[in-house]
């Protein structure tokens, strides 16, 4: 076994979760991730933990195959779900929950109707909000499809994850409260990028976290959440985005009083709108987020990573963290949370309360930094 | 897909387990057998029941490095283990389970110490108490490994299996009635192969079941208790018995006041004897089964079909099933439950209460049979 995938495991067990003596663990994984399960059972062995293993999420055939017999069965009408009781009950018995993304095909599910997803999805919902409340992780584990989805190689990609998830994440995480201190008594933020890119949004009461590395595994961001109407600019988002599968280009977005009043694709500008269109608390920011993961140098296509590039700041449309949000704020609630990304690494910076805080992707507390 | 593998998935939900609309479904299996899980999740889907996959007891790589963790850990000491309260809660919530025999590597815990292995085991009873509590089924994937374990080309262990599994089992269920009729009122059976065996035992009181392919698929015998002190004379078991991965050949057991007085073996005698010495009821007898499934034609060191060959009886030291036993008789109990077979087909005959029932492995409601 690669020794990166032993050390990925403690990682895990160490720094994302926390894991001790008689926890109970849940790890949900494609069988193409077997190496990291087993990897993750040596340290759970070692610590004395309770593991078992579900092919729930990463069983995308199996999903497909019952999501579809489900429709079928439904005829015209709009299949029915329950919330899967007995699931429910396991991970209400669980303290520890391990999420490995893999797969063996990208596309597996490309061939269900988004409707019947969706009504799945909702009586999901308890199981998905249980495992929230717990010590709970999301990784990535490099198979060959996720490769191909990332458009490289096998052995490339290995590269990619490992030395993005296998790092000093204390070290990590002090580097990155640097740029906590600054957002989070802020008052005012602004994003500037080149000609395209020029929004201004108050983050005044609303808390910035700092992601190194726990609840998503690569981390490598701040995210706070703007105050709901604040927002005001227009914003071009010049790095690749992908939703349900297909890609908005050059998606470029107009806000007033917080909400989005135009906007525009070159490519998918229906798929926009529709995005835009689900609720009030769709056409409003969620999160705005600041990359600071310099190993990841590569956009994947796979928002773990994507959002978490350094020299990148990514906004969400849609629903904001709660844990972002100060007691005397609005929450921005919506049924969807879009992540946008925006190249900030030329001809860009970042004001805070009018101080330049980031320029052309350095920041003020890093060599090389040009006030 | 092979339709066979569609007709399994079917005979496992409407004859096995008698799968309803809402019901929770717990499959457990290694991804080598995706297909059957595939199929299933389509019946799943369309009966309108809640299905989730756990690769618990078919993980085996990943419970190995889990049990020998644990055991490095623990150092001179046991191991000791907890019994998984999250994996017991989600079967507690489940009402029907489904466990697929298959693996990649039939050896694959061959280095586990076997002390662990029963440790664990013994933390886990309660989930595995739990499991029979349900509508349960344990049946078999033709997996490459599973067909290297039987000696066959894949194809040829792939026919093998699904002509034993996908039957006629209500067809199955009538003709082996007639076995019943004739066992379960029956005071006293005698089982003679040859010059090696010639015993005698009461089944007086107790009762006998008829296994055509629910709890175990395939199924194939009809099987109950003999009484604990009833059994006298010797047996040859001159079919392969394998136990913990290791052939014991001509095993011979002489039974007297239902105890086994003497036993030798021409290989592994030693196993033989660490069996019998397990307990007190390991040296008596807990089990009577009468092999009927005539599509079983070829011994494939699985006890899952070998003790359903047509033309043997099988006899188990250890442990009674509980449903055989008549409430005035003693259960046998017993850590263990070991199954031996002897090959009925040439000069051979069983009676019961003096009268031959079977000769030859024809049995006398069948067409050939020779008083």
């Amino acid at each position: 076994m690669d020794p990166r995938i032993r050390e990925h495991a403690q990682v895990i067990a160490n720094h994302s979760v926390d894991l001790q003596p008689g926890d109970n663990v849940v790890i949900d994984a494609h069988p193409v991730a077997e190496d990291l399960v087993v990897a993750l059972h040596e340290v759970i062995g070692d610590v004395g933990a309770n593991p078992i293993t579900t092919g729930k999420r990463a069983g995308k055939r199996q999903h497909r195959a019952f999501l579809r017999a489900a429709a079928q069965e439904a005829g015209d009408d709009d299949p029915e779900f329950e919330t899967p009781e007995h699931e429910l009950a396991l991970i209400e018995h669980t303290d520890v929950y391990i999420a490995i993304r893999a797969g063996d095909n990208a596309t597996e599910t490309s061939d269900v109707d988004p409707e019947v997803s969706a009504a799945y999805s909702q009586a999901y919902r308890p199981v998905q909000n249980e495992r929230l409340s717990k010590r709970w992780c999301l990784t990535q584990f490099p198979a060959p499809a996720n490769a191909q989805l990332a458009e490289m190689s096998r052995d490339g990609y290995e590269n990619f994850v490992w030395d993005a998830v296998n790092k000093d994440w204390d070290a990590v995480r002090e580097h990155q409260q640097q740029m906590v201190e600054i957002l989070d008594p802020a008052d005012e933020v602004r994003i500037k990028s080149g000609e395209t890119t020029d929004l201004t949004m108050s983050v005044a009461g609303n808390h910035t976290l700092n992601d190194y590395g726990e609840r998503n595994l690569p981390g490598g961001e701040v995210f706070t959440a703007p105050v709901r109407d604040s927002v005001e600019g227009e914003v071009l988002f010049d790095m690749p985005l992908y939703h349900q599968g297909r890609e908005i280009t050059d998606a470029h977005l107009v806000f007033e009083h917080g909400e989005v009043v135009s906007h525009s694709a070159s490519k998918n500008e229906g798929l926009l709108t529709e995005v835009l269109e689900t609720d009030d608390g769709a056409r409003r920011l969620g999160e705005l987020g600041i990359g600071m993961n310099r190993d990841i140098t590569k956009f994947t296509y796979n928002m773990l990573f994507d959002e978490k590039m350094g020299d990148t700041v990514h906004l969400a449309v849609g629903r904001a963290y709660g844990s972002t949000v100060g007691e005397d704020n609005e929450t921005n609630d919506s049924a969807v949370h879009v992540d946008m990304i925006v190249d900030m690494s030329e001809d860009s910076f970042i004001e805070v309360d009018d101080e330049v805080v980031q320029r052309d992707g350095t920041f003020r507390f890093e060599d090389g930094f040009e006030a």
